[in-house]
């Protein structure tokens, strides 16, 4: 603490990303990366962006990202989406950062569920929205009635995170009928692996706001492209928020990079298949072990072990050289977060989880 | 307007960045950039980041960036800073805005001269943060003296935008015995052309901030990488907003691009030496159409002529072909912030002038 610093800074409570560790050969499940290489036009336009001795990269990129914005809106040309819907950060981190200030800010509490993204209620520390965490039932479902009271907004992952349970559209539907004085924010970072997108509903919904990633499904989270797709007047607040934070936020390779990754429709089609075949391989072979494993429509898994710890059982695998996300919060502190990876990593983990088992280490 | 936007948004003046324009002719000298490209290095690093079918771009960056502060730390050696002093973020335009947050916000109005970087009060509308705006004298010097009043918190662009005029270090160093109780921040984008940075006093005024960023004089404005070094105490409270608001904010290429550019000396030299030798030329030529050019420590020179309007100067420029920077705003709407180009630039801006003047364009 300093005298210099701002009562803001006093008062918040920051997000704790998952671990990144600088070790290389870790089968790392921890943070939902995709375990494939992202579309090889991805590598080419970067390349071509850098071409001529990196000419390009001493100009500023186009402060709106607008080719960016064009690859968007063609990705979801069948819902009928126009540039102007369209708004793009640095990640959809900093999408929904923006979000919360532009849309979320009001006198009533937002509503959310009380397991979900861990992002969610700091965003509200660093903007000072109140929030109500609405509980999830036993089997971690958002119950859409829940929602129905007065609210200065609502934010949902769906997929939701990190339990890979996701809502129907009807469900959704439903949600942004009953509330449309407010904005509901649907989070789809994960929708890619099996869930419907609710960008369907943007023309139909002035206030539903849906929020993408490339960092999952297109392989890029080393990239930080994000965006988010919704009526005319909820991306104005959404650029004006922006344009007084920071001009530019997506750098050229970013953008570049991030467009091309948005067109190839092929390498996005075979990537999310392979990962939702592993998936259910994964979650047989756990069920195999006495796990209970939530039906997923993500790039993850949730699971517990009845008989076994789950702290105890992540630092187990951790000495194997598996890390998978274990959150040390209330109702979900005995679940793991398993990420999908190829296979080979999936077969590693299986066989891991076997011995792990086998020697009783965490016994409850 | 829409009932969605919060009252943030309602009250937002954003900043408007100076033009991209997409056409590829332009002789684009209004938002100071570098005309030589960066360094051999920063291609090289990129294409090896995007080497293996772009491998590495599945995977988060460095939450921390860790390997890109050190690179800082060891190109201010010399002034003995180590990697908890330094802070790093998308463009030094995403480090300000989290330096408002954090450290310029408390109950007494901020400072910063009515003259300089026109983000200052759109960061203060954003946040909300009275400010006062203090007059810079008729040769537009910042007046060290009028900063010695109550505050919370001082802010100045040394050298300082659009005038190019810089402060020594010894008023600099005035200003921080003045204020020990508030954040000094000396914002040195131009800081490698001219001017005496203000690192060297980092480790003695635990009240400074500096900020830096790499796409002036490292030729990187289509990179976003930007810096602060400070107190570690300062750090800190950057760091917990950053941690709020987005984890990663530096993409895998931006991280080993920014490091790439700041280890490489030599080439840093060349470009900074290249662009102060044409400036003096552009200077001479210029005082020679009968311009008023105040001396600069900057990449651009801030001219004004006195028989011709400037905004007419800057539209007959652009007919021709040439785009700078025109701000209309008290006090300088009879000037134009010029970018030093490449000298062929220089010249095609020089013959450009000379007609514009003969034909009296402007006359006032």
């Amino acid at each position: 603490m300093s005298l210099y610093w701002s009562s803001l800074v006093r008062r918040l409570t920051p997000y704790v990303p998952g671990e990144q560790p600088k070790l290389t050969n870790l089968v790392k499940l921890n943070t939902n990366e995709n375990p494939y290489p992202p579309s090889p036009r991805v590598v080419e336009a970067i390349a071509n962006e850098i071409a001529q001795d990196g000419q390009m990269l001493r100009l500023y990129p186009d402060p709106n990202a607008d080719s960016l914005k064009d690859a968007v809106a063609v990705r979801h040309a069948a819902a009928g989406i126009a540039r102007p819907q369209v708004f793009v950060g640095n990640g959809s981190d900093e999408v929904l950062a923006h979000v919360f200030a532009a849309l979320l800010k009001h006198e009533l509490p937002i509503l959310f569920p009380d397991i979900t993204y861990s992002f969610y209620p700091v965003y509200c520390g660093l903007y000072g929205i109140d929030f109500i965490a609405v509980p999830v039932d036993e089997s971690f479902a958002i119950c859409v009635d829940d929602y129905d009271r007065p609210n200065g907004g609502i934010i949902i992952a769906n997929p939701n995170a990190p339990t890979g349970r996701a809502l129907s559209l009807e469900a959704i539907e439903r949600m942004l009928a009953a509330n449309d004085r407010s904005v509901v924010v649907v989070d789809e970072a994960y929708v890619d692996f099996g869930a419907e997108s609710a960008v369907a509903l943007v023309n139909r919904y002035p206030n539903l706001l849906v929020v993408h990633t490339l960092s999952k499904s297109r392989s890029l989270a080393g990239l930080r492209v994000g965006y988010a797709v919704g009526h005319v007047q909820l991306i104005e607040a959404l650029e004006r928020v922006k344009n007084s934070f920071n001009s530019y936020p997506l750098d050229r390779l970013a953008i570049v990079g991030g467009s091309a990754a948005l067109a190839d429709d092929e390498h996005f089609h075979t990537v999310r298949q392979a990962i939702m075949a592993s998936r259910e391989q994964l979650r047989s072979a756990l069920l195999g072990l006495g796990f209970e494993v939530a039906p997923s429509a993500a790039n993850f898994i949730f699971v517990r072990h009845p008989r076994h710890d789950a702290a105890q059982i992540a630092s187990a695998l951790r000495q194997r050289g598996i890390i998978v996300r274990h959150f040390m919060l209330p109702r979900i502190d005995q679940h793991l977060r398993i990420t999908i990876g190829t296979d080979e990593q999936c077969l590693a983990l299986v066989a891991a989880l076997r011995q792990i088992i086998e020697l009783n280490v965490g016994r409850l």
